[in-house]
Order: structure tokens, then C-alpha cells, then sequence
């Protein structure tokens, strides 16, 4: 494979000099890019388009088409894992993600198989393997997948879900039940991710999603306890080398000193606590990604600068920070406004690496 | 009026010694009980409910039949205030509240009238009135409001939101008028509760349901502030005696220290954080309320006892707790849950007030 022309996001994961903060942004391929929804629109299906490594290395490479940004991050939905192990996932317009079994009975979690990646996973694989190539080496390529307490909140309810009812009443009700499950969950993610990382993806992402609707007793129990497994089961790449994982569990300010003792690189922050309190709380353990309200994206070009601005200032001198939104970048932002964001943290960031 | 019979939660809320942990839980009077169900059918319309005094008097009361509760809250919704403003509130099926006539620009905001609480929502104080002479001094009746920014979301949204783009778009790109419409707000607030108070509620608390989803600069300058503004303007009761004030900001434990800091009586808290934690931060400053995750009402019965003696222990020896659920009961929990709950806080809260 080629070598690595921009390794300033890696770096920054291992906290390792870089001469500015890296970026990339969740969701950079994604609707609010006019070219994406022409992709989207040939494929006929959300589905479709993820499982076409053809169109899903497309969409993949568009935003880097656009703008300077640090990394590129495999396109596609955190609920493959569950539609391999036969749950039948599809998408409802304007209702999100369903599946036409959901899992909820003892007897549905023992018969649950965790699905060989490079069998009913492999389209993923594909795609991995395919913008690797594509990439050229410009920068790295981040896989993911969504965590075994978010995986399971969907395979629970059946979709997206307000209140989480049944999944809770499993965890409170039949503990044993939801172990198993999320047991599962955590072999088939660190499959995965092994996977992806064999066929080429240079950093992983773990997507905590909905841990912040936990208590702590519970957090720890049934999210945190299973994401550690995952972070001690990831496997170096086929060079050798070992791959930075990023655990994201959004709303989960309370846990980031636990998040953090888990061995993973780097802990991925949402807006809602300054980086320089994240910073002060977990030291040197781990790097930070994040975290502007993707909101801000809706704003006046010169407040999304002025914002990016306290970002980099929260965070302060020094290596550690990937300059992201604490969420998914939404639909309805201009692209120019993303362009001047990247822009202004490439500008505005030197300063904090100087010597 | 009658003297109380049942002060534990006013006590408690003051901080001063009980015999054992006073409960209520939000949203008592709600679609879980078929009681409820009936009446509403009755109303036609949730909105019909809510301005019939009659009507709401007869769904804050059911509850307290069936369980020995400790107060009694006002039926009502958070949205009586932009209504009476003149924004057209409505609900839609399966959807949610709307506005016909959301409020985006800032000659919007500047045309937007203070309403005066004995002329547009004399419906809500009739209810006060009727529900406290209903009462007959059983126990206290809590008086409550929206927040000036939970309210601001639902008015510039023109209902509910799940990015509140709109709203953080003025509050980013034009906080001047952003904070124009948050002044008003915490006026009509203040007002409101003041009568509410002058009518007979004994106690209020303001419902922060969004200050969750802004960061902690815009956190303290669009949503702590007003709040602090309506904590110093609320008036004492008609017998000269200072009202408590309990201020709920969901998904803001990152600030539960600067909330105690307004000088409010107590803080309400979601179930994301142990007592022992917030306890801790807030020392003696303010009482707490909360906060079992309401989830678990739809476990088995003997797991809801098992919680609510954690929930207990997390806050430990002493007064200062008031028990409830970390938000509002959902319409899925079957009521018998809900007399196991307040059942097992009276029996068990009993060893934690022992001088």
C-alpha cells in the first residue's frame, strides 16, 4: 500500500507533535452535499448505496474533493453488524432505521449468530479495501461501528426509539438476557473492526451513540464494560502497526475519566462540557476529538470562524485535539460554511503547535 | 385557607428534618392512568383539558387517590405562555405541539406582548384556585413553567425540534434578539408563577427541558441567566411566607454547581448522576429531587423496589431529598408499578431521617 502523505490526524492521535490540528468532520459524506444526494438518488435506497463499495467509495472521497480535510471515514450505517446477524434492517422515509425482527426474548439472543465479516459483511470489506486505493495515500481512512449498547438499543426496539422502554426493561428485568446479547455484540464489533483494520482502515471509531441515556451504574455495566473488550480485542494493522481507536459516547461528559482508562486513543467529545475541562480531566491519557455544535454550522460565516476560534483556544497549546462537531454534521448546513470552518482551523491552529 | 396537614415536602425543600423522604413524580397526572385517559376523551382535545379548569382540577387530583403522594402538581402544559402570546398552540396527533405562528425574526420578537396572567391564562389560574380549595390541605400544590429557553425552542421551532437549528441559528446569529425574546420570557415567567403563587401554589419549578443541548457558554448566557432573573422575582406566598423554587435542567449536570448558585431552594435531577455525586457538588446549598430513571417502572416490581433503595441510599443519611423519577412517568407504565414505587419510598426512606 502507498505510504501516508498526510499522517497529522494519526498523530494527533497518538498524541504526537503535529504542526496544526487535524480535521475531519462526522457525517462529511452526507446530505448536506448536493453531490452525495445525486449518488443517493442513482442508488434508489439508502441501503443500496451502503452496500455498494463502488457508490459507498464515491460518497466516501467526495467531501475530500471539496475540502482540505485530514481523514477520510468509511461511509456507511452503524446497523450492518445487526442486518448481518439476520435481523433485516431498512429505512422507513422520514422514520429512520427499522428492523423486521427485532431481537427481545432469551431464545432470540441465544439463536443470534455473530456474522463472519468477511462473509455477510464483505460488501463493507469491499468498500474498505476499495478507498484505500482510491485514497492514494492522501490521508488516513477511519472505519467504525456503533457500540454494543447502541447496536442493541435498535435491535431491541426494532428502531429508533424515544424513551428506550424495552431495551431498559431487558437490562433491569432480564440482566442475564442483556449480557448475552451485549456480549455478542462486542465479539461480532471487534470482528469487525479487525476486519476492516486487515483490509486497510487506518484508525476505528466506536460510536456510543446512546450511552448518555444510561445512569452510571449502568453506563459502566452495559456500555463502558463492553467497549473496553472491543478496545483490548483490536488488532494492529498488516503492517504491524497498532490502530488508534476513538470511543465516542455522546452525552457522556460523567464517564470520560472511565472512557479514558480503557486503553482507547482518544475519547471523541460532544459540545455540551469545554475541552478545557475534558483536558484537565483525563491529562494525558488520552487525545480529544471535537466538539462545536454542529449547529453553529447554520450560523453567519464569521461566527462559524469566531466559534471555531474558542474551540482551538478551549483546548489550548499542544498536541491531542482532532478538530471535529460534537455530532454528525446535519442536512440543512451550506457547504460553504464547512469549507470556511476547515478553513479557519487550518489557519487558526498553527499557532497552538508552535514550539 | 385550610392549614396543611402534610408538610414533608415543603420541609425537605427548606431543608429541614422529615420523617421520611417526601414523593411525587412528574407527569402523576398523566396518560399511564386510565382515569386520566377517561376525562381526556371527555375534553376532546389535550388543549380543551388544559383550559378547562374543571377538567385539569379533576386530573391533578387523580392521582393522589390511588397513591399517597406527598404533593400535588398543576395540570397543565409548558406552552401556556407562547399561546398567550398569541402564537396559535395546537397539537397534532402522534406529533406533538405546534405553532401556528412561530416567531424567527426580531420585529417578531419585538411585537410579542407580556402577557398578563389574570387576563389570557386566567384558565391555569382558576385551576390553581379550584385545585388548592379541592385539596383541602391534604398536601402541597406545586405551581410550575417552562423555562425562557426551553419555551424559546418550542416558539422558533414552531414545535418540537430534534437539532434545534432554527433556535441556535438566532441565538448565534443575531443574540441580540435572541436575548430580546428571553428577557420577555423570563418577564411572562416571573409573572406567572407570581400568580400562580398569589392563587395558592405552594411551591414552583421550572422545567429546563433543552438546556441539555447548548454548550456551557451558551448554557450560562441564554438559559442560566433568565432562570436566576425569575428565582430573584418570585414573590412570597399570601401568607407573607417564601415559596421554594426548584429549577429542572435535564441533561445539565455539568452545572448543577452554578444552579445552585441562583439561589433557587432545589434542583431537580435526571437520573445520568448518583445523589452521592450531586450531593457532593452542590453541598448544602439546595435540596435535590429526582432521580430514578423512569424506565424502571416497566421492570418487574421487586427490581423498582431493589432502585428506589439505591436511589435512596445514593442520597444517603439527612434531609434535602425530595423522591421522584429523573423525568416524567411514561404512558406505558401500569400504574401498580408506580403504588409499588411510592410505596417502597415511604417504607424504606424511613431509617435515613433517624436522629
Amino acid at each position: 500500500m502507498q505510504t501516508l502523505k498526510n499522517d497529522r490526524f494519526l498523530k494527533a492521535l497518538w498524541r504526537q507533535p503535529v504542526d496544526r490540528t487535524p480535521v475531519w468532520i462526522m457525517r462529511q459524506a452526507g446530505r448536506y452535499l448536493p453531490e452525495y444526494r445525486e449518488v443517493r438518488k442513482q442508488a434508489g435506497s439508502f441501503m443500496n448505496l451502503c452496500t455498494n463499495p463502488e457508490l459507498a467509495c464515491e460518497v466516501t472521497l467526495q467531501p475530500l474533493r471539496r475540502f482540505p480535510l485530514d481523514a477520510a471515514i468509511l461511509f456507511s450505517d452503524i446497523l450492518t453488524i445487526p442486518d448481518a446477524m439476520g435481523l433485516g434492517l431498512h429505512f422507513v422515509e422520514g422514520e429512520g432505521p427499522k428492523f423486521h425482527r427485532p431481537v427481545r426474548s432469551a431464545a432470540e439472543v441465544k439463536s443470534l449468530p455473530v456474522p463472519d465479516p468477511e462473509d455477510s459483511l464483505a460488501y463493507v470489506m469491499d468498500a474498505v479495501g476499495l478507498i484505500r486505493q482510491r485514497l492514494e495515500g492522501e490521508v488516513p481512512l477511519i472505519g467504525f461501528s456503533g457500540s454494543p449498547w447502541t447496536l442493541a438499543t435498535y435491535m431491541v426496539e426494532g428502531g429508533s426509539s424515544k424513551n428506550y422502554g424495552r431495551t431498559k426493561g431487558l437490562l433491569y428485568g432480564d440482566p442475564a438476557t442483556a449480557h448475552e446479547l451485549l456480549g455478542k455484540l462486542a465479539d461480532a464489533v471487534t470482528d469487525y473492526l479487525n476486519a476492516q483494520i486487515a483490509r486497510g482502515a487506518q484508525a476505528v471509531q466506536v460510536f456510543d451513540s446512546w450511552g448518555g441515556v444510561l445512569s452510571p451504574e449502568t453506563f459502566r455495566d452495559f456500555s463502558l464494560q463492553y467497549m473496553q473488550r472491543i478496545v483490548e480485542g483490536i488488532r494492529p494493522g498488516p503492517d504491524g502497526e497498532p490502530v488508534p481507536i476513538i470511543l465516542f459516547s455522546k452525552g457522556c461528559n460523567g464517564h470520560l475519566e472511565a472512557l479514558a482508562r480503557t486503553g482507547c486513543q482518544a475519547l471523541g467529545v460532544d459540545w455540551t462540557i469545554s475541552l478545557t475541562e475534558a483536558r484537565g480531566r483525563v491529562g494525558d491519557q488520552v487525545a480529544l476529538q471535537g466538539n462545536m455544535d454542529p449547529a453553529i454550522l447554520l450560523a453567519p460565516r464569521d461566527v462559524v470562524r469566531q466559534e471555531a476560534a474558542k474551540v482551538l483556544e478551549s483546548f489550548g497549546h499542544g498536541t491531542g485535539h482532532v478538530f471535529n462537531l460534537g455530532h454528525g454534521i446535519t442536512p440543512d448546513v451550506d457547504p460553504e460554511h464547512l469549507g470556511t470552518l476547515v478553513g479557519a482551523v487550518q489557519e487558526m491552529s498553527v499557532e497552538y503547535h508552535r514550539a
